[in-house]
């Protein structure tokens, strides 16, 4: 019998923040493609666009004017999938398998730049740095609202996740209730702070000594070293790495390492600085990879108000659909859909074509 | 305070299968659509295509032709994800975080008819009834095989579920562990029957006289009736609703509902003949909505294999991306990937207009 090879074999890992596993069939990576291509987004946008709904001065489909905003813009979604408190009583279910749980809360949207055609990858430094503080801002003005039980701020960037405007923004849902996966990750966390008792683990403790999944992921991922393994980008206090549960093929987490850290209210100032410089590194490699602007989404999780257990590890998910170019998208479907997670490319090789990319911007 | 109104009020439900709740805002339903949209596949298809490799007398990619079949056509993915046994033994893990497990098995791809423009909603009865027996039989033979866990059939079908040949057809992966989605099922299913005593209802009893999560919520959604609630189809045997939790737009639940049946080896001649008529039924209604070769990913879960546990209740998931026109599709992302599955249409409003569709196919 061959001796187990991760690049050649099928086989499966777990992903121990979701409880769920994922199969991976490395040998089928070399299948030909038969399936859809995308149509490119352009990469050469205007500054501004007359007919952008998120440009400084424009009029919103809502009928609102946008303030000529000169960095970050933030204001209340016109369509928001949640509404304000008090959501009515729901009626008594008519049978336990059908119950209903109404949700009230706000949904924001953040413009990070009032330049039309610059995303993440392209904005300096003390521009993401703004970003950050308005998510900040946000997540801790929304925390304190009545009844918010979780704010989960996110990007959708790229037609391709049915994001129309490139213009470069972010929205932020705020909910009465924790949503399900961020509750299981936060369920899983709690476990492993429960049952794993000391360890060898240099690895920094989570709240109150107890151990953190996370602390102990980042400081492992680190110990394969920088040049090899699944590490992306790792500078003074961020590491990002394709992980070894990754479902997305260039799925990556970015998280704080140097010390356990539950929100992004907790950031102290340099911490903040490595972050911006962390999102810059990621996002420019994303773009790098198939010369495009790279469609993503993109998810913090964290303490889910500012008052809450300080049992999660703040922490980033990006997941990216492109496959194989910058037209050729992986679909979540059939075994997908209806089994589990698949993937053909190993996260180690996804890892390793992304460090090898430049830090420059190809379009400069 | 407002009463609770479902189709206007922001809400959650549950998903009693997956232990997954999902958000609904009803109100959100007609904001305008300003993301991309789909080319549309050709109706206009032609009875054999000389470059499928699906069609009778055809090579396919790996070299080997295909049998010029009469009815189905059944042979090993040449590009399978899973190999057969046995699997390499994985190696230490270096870290518990970081554990492999090796995975064998089989991939069958199932031609569903030689006409290269049939899909399931244009074919007869018959046919149909033909392709459930050759699932019948890939279980049968699939699930007697050393070290095989789960059968899981599905298909996708249209160019917008990552299927780029419209030749009508599905496939059946054989693995030797139970994938996540389907173990999870079977354990809410488990938990049921252990946690419910006895109730009043008329529904069928599942295996050993236990209580039937799935026999008990068909009952339940019968009972609202067949012109109105969630049901879309209804015959002796099967019922076709729109889950009370469902994620997608037009997402059905097909499953028999008259007694417990734990996988289609267990079908009857008359509950397989209903069977074929309920695909049939389901299918045409889809096409009709929106006048297209409607997409979807289905799957069918059940008992794991020949001899597993008879919790299991036999049931079809029907998951169509398609939102509010043959162009127009859902994109699971943003807080989707990041939070919970989320909709805007309601299911009982889904439910309402595919069952006031015509039960014969527009391409007639
Ligand atoms: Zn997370
Ligand atoms: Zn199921």
């Amino acid at each position: 019998m061959a001796d187990f090879d991760p690049t050649t074999h099928p086989h499966r890992r777990f992903n121990p923040l979701t409880n769920e596993f994922i199969l991976v069939s490395p040998h089928r990576a070399k299948r030909p493609w038969q399936g859809q291509t995308e149509s490119l987004q352009s990469t050469d946008l205007p500054e501004y666009d007359p007919a952008c709904y998120l440009c400084p001065g424009n009029t919103r489909s809502g009928g609102l004017v946008n303030e000529k905003f000169e960095h970050t813009y933030a204001f209340e979604n016109d369509f928001a999938a949640v509404l304000p408190a008090p959501a009515p009583i729901a009626p008594i279910a008519p049978h336990p398998l059908l119950a209903t749980e109404p949700v009230h809360g706000g949904c924001d949207v953040l413009v990070f730049h009032p330049r039309h055609d610059l995303t993440l990858s392209r904005l300096t430094l003390p521009d993401i740095e703004r970003v950050i503080n308005e998510w900040i801002a946000i997540y801790t003005k929304r925390s304190q609202q009545e009844g918010i039980k979780y704010v989960q701020i996110f990007e959708n960037k790229g037609a391709m996740m049915g994001c129309s405007n490139p213009h470069p923004h972010g929205q932020v849902w705020s909910l009465s209730v924790i949503p399900t996966l961020p509750a299981r990750e936060l369920a899983s966390l709690e476990r492993y702070a429960e049952s794993t008792t000391e360890t060898t683990s240099e690895a920094p403790k989570g709240s109150q000594g107890r151990s953190c999944m996370l602390c102990e992921y980042a400081h492992v991922e680190i110990g394969f070293g920088t040049d090899q393994g699944r590490v992306v980008v790792k500078n003074e206090h961020w590491v990002g790495v394709v992980p070894w549960w990754a479902t997305w093929p260039f799925e990556i987490l970015l998280l704080p390492y140097k010390r356990h850290i539950s929100a992004i209210s907790d950031l102290r100032g340099e911490e903040k600085q490595a972050f911006a410089d962390a999102l810059s590194q990621i996002t420019i490699r994303y773009d790098n990879l198939f010369s495009c602007l790279f469609a993503y989404s993109m998810g913090i999780h964290q303490r889910p108000t500012l008052s809450g257990d300080d049992v999660a590890h703040l922490h980033l998910h990006f997941s990216p659909p492109l496959l194989r170019s910058a037209s050729v998208r992986k679909f979540l479907v059939g075994y997908e859909l209806m089994a589990e997670a698949q993937r053909d490319l190993t996260p180690e090789q996804a890892a390793s074509r992304l460090r090898a990319l430049s830090g420059e911007h190809f379009l400069g």
